[in-house]
């Protein structure tokens, strides 16, 4: 088979050497590897196609890949796999400003996307936290989330078209530029999210905004988580959508004040990081609310930045915070669930009794508007004991998470990490729903096998 | 069967007399009826689920249904087919303002959501034409649009969860409170628009939004419709996303003046109604600069709503603009193609060429905003010489939207009417994939048997 791809695609386009492969061989997600058999570089849709033809004659898994920066172990290959990545498929095809459009090819860089559009003064607006390297193709196929997601959604909200190939080597076109169209069944959100067990994007047809014309951020510190959720219910109720409304917990303000040094009080329990867009009037005005509702509440401190230079620095807390808790212990274990808003400050205290009952360290920050929280936990892989501990707080996580009616991953995706629990959360009859269409759509396993569910 | 049906159901909720049938022969479509064996009216999802093992046992085709308003046959029986109307499952089960969601059984009237989301100041923006009369599960059912799709998007966009009978009687519950959610395969957005054939909706969880805290309403004519066309191209680029703007053409406008006086000049070839909302300060910026943007373009005329009233009153020559084309000829035959809105223009002179060619008196309007034109065909059902060349023109007019990227349906759905034109759209693998996927859902082709595809 290796023969056949070279001959296909070119030599330079097949890694078959270990040292080459070892990139390759796993994602963004702690503690999961596994070598594939090579890595193949395709340039379009015909050539995957005909690698998939390939592939189903030699019965060898696909494993569809962009810059693996996934969360989830989504594009960790099974052994013997073909690593098919994208990153040489990286043109934006078209920008088209009168139907507010960009078509694009999968291996563009997600910040590539929003500078395209921001130089129109059009706006892209999911934004997950790995933008600057992440590909459009791998958002699209983990349906990423980001930091706006109570205003403006997630990738699925900005996804109008998609070409796709089948596992039997056909190719369909999904949807198209109509802001309308129900000529049949709705596919194109079948793949968003499949995490490439459906089929392999080859082309993103994305919706994109005109620019909000002003923006405002404002960072409340409060010496109670409780007043830090009832700051945001009060937001809520007073019919306003914040595009962005970040939370850190006590934790995560140590680890990004000694990191980045922005001068976070050290005794706030919760942190909230608010940013309100559109009409200059429209998001001033919002902005003074917000910071009325954040004081009313016993805010310890509420700082409203006064130009853009300063809102990158109060946004920095938040977008620092990864990095700031990453340092701290040699594994860092990204948790991903999500619950209704209005349940988050109870899962929040679910987390601290967890980590509490099983003596872990385990910071929590998140998109508070969203329900979708990280809780992470500050481990070492290497500490077996630690580790087993590890496991149980996750279950435990999982369970209290769908107690409250959420999910057990938010932006993340199922991959291999959440896959154990897929089945609590959808119940017997969705589940087997979705092994019946992964079956219809890829009855020889070939695309991705193992992830999802088995 | 019936015996058993109206034991389960008791006999009140089971009609079998031809003349409890004859409302259930037809929907909103022109010239398509067939009486069904019998209706039904389940209270809930497990009566749903033992009627579909009655129904599979007795390999009887079962036709979901509402009110009834829909405008591709969806819900028309074939024969000896089972009528399962939602309409007495009637019940808005919970409005949670934190989470800004609601939760309805599928026979709720979309005006009563509306209301019961406005009355709490929240917003369900989908406003179908029939939205007096039509139900939830049917707009679910056929992703309904209406006249905000532009800047609110569409039913599917305010669909959070969803639970479904399929046609195995097992109930399946897909989606939840989360805004974010990535576990496992999105089968919510397949049943969203899948028109009855797929499973039955017996919950919807819909999302709400704060109520924008204002409007602002123009009306503009023009002599020509190129300049009209111009204005809207001249919106979007400056950066304005009216939630609405909609478009009449001179037969339409001429029609709506005799029946509903309210003012428009007789040599207007274009009418558009424009609305902007949000922020106070926000839609009236916004009605400025589109006001000058008409102006600029040579509007006849460009009237700007002082007061609510007078935004009804100008709301009105748009709103009436079905029921002013209705009363001209015996039959009226609402088309639906839709077009990338930098297509609209020479879609419209596409239709009147082809109106003129086969002789037609084919009236325009529809969401320019959208690119969603509603082709109007008077005409008379029983002139059978010119419901021949009504059929031509059809397939004209869906062969122009097809050439320029467009869909034969934006919001109407496919069902019996546009059937025969599906797989020109889709092309074969995407046909084939979506045929697959009935198959896997519904291997005995019992639900709404014979529609979108044969």
């Amino acid at each position: 088979m290796l023969a056949e791809l070279q001959q296909l695609l070119g030599p330079e386009n097949v890694l078959t050497s270990r040292e080459d492969l070892i990139p390759y061989a796993f994602d963004g997600t702690a503690a999961l590897k596994q070598l594939p058999r090579a890595v193949v570089f395709p340039r379009d849709a015909a050539q995957i196609s005909a690698i998939l033809k390939l592939a189903r004659a030699h019965r060898t898994p696909v494993i569809t890949r962009g810059s693996g920066t996934g969360l989830s172990g989504g594009s960790v290959p099974v052994e013997n796999a073909l690593v098919l990545c994208v990153l040489k498929m990286d043109r934006i095809l078209e920008l088209d400003p009168r139907n507010l459009t960009l078509l694009a090819e999968p291996g563009v860089i997600t910040q590539k996307i929003f500078e395209t559009a921001d130089a129109v003064g059009l706006f892209y607006p999911p934004d997950p936290g790995s933008m600057k390297i992440s590909t459009i193709g791998g958002n699209v196929a983990e349906n990423s989330g980001g930091l706006r997601g109570l205003k403006y959604g997630v990738t699925r909200d900005y996804v109008m078209g998609l070409e796709v190939v089948l596992a039997d080597g056909s190719v369909c076109w999904l949807g198209n530029k109509c802001v309308k169209d129900v000529a049949g069944y709705n596919l194109r959100d079948l793949f968003i999210g499949s995490e490439g067990t459906l089929g392999i994007i080859t082309k993103v047809l994305l919706k994109l905004l005109p620019k909000p014309a002003a923006r405002q951020t404002l960072l409340a510190t409060f010496s109670q988580m409780d007043a830090a959720a009832e700051t945001v219910s009060a937001i809520i109720a007073a019919k306003i959508i914040p595009c962005t409304l970040e939370f850190l917990d006590r934790t995560t303000i140590a680890c990004v004040e000694a990191y980045a040094k922005v001068g976070l009080p050290n005794d706030a329990e919760a942190l909230l990081l608010i940013e309100t867009d559109g009409h200059p009037a429209a998001a001033a005005d919002e902005a003074t609310r917000i910071e009325d509702l954040a004081r009313s509440q016993g805010a310890l401190q509420v700082r409203r930045a006064r130009d853009a230079a300063e809102s990158a620095q109060l946004a920095l807390a938040r977008r620092s915070a990864f990095s700031a808790l990453a340092r701290r212990k040699p594994t860092t274990i990204l948790e991903d669930v999500t619950v209704p808003r209005s349940e988050l400050a109870k899962m929040i205290r679910s987390v601290q009794h967890i980590a509490a009952k099983h003596t872990l360290d385990i910071a929590v920050f998140g998109h508070f508007g969203d329900g979708n929280l990280h809780p992470t936990i500050l481990t070492d892989e290497r500490n077996t004991a630690e580790m087993e501990r590890v496991h149980h707080a996750i279950a435990e996580i999982v369970d209290a998470a769908l107690a409250l009616g959420g999910t057990i991953t938010g932006e993340h995706g199922v991959g291999l990490a959440k896959k154990p629990f897929l089945k609590q959360q959808l119940g017997e009859s969705s589940h087997a729903l979705l092994k019946a269409i992964k079956h219809t759509l890829d009855p020889d396993a070939l695309l991705n096998p193992g992830k999802i569910f088995d």
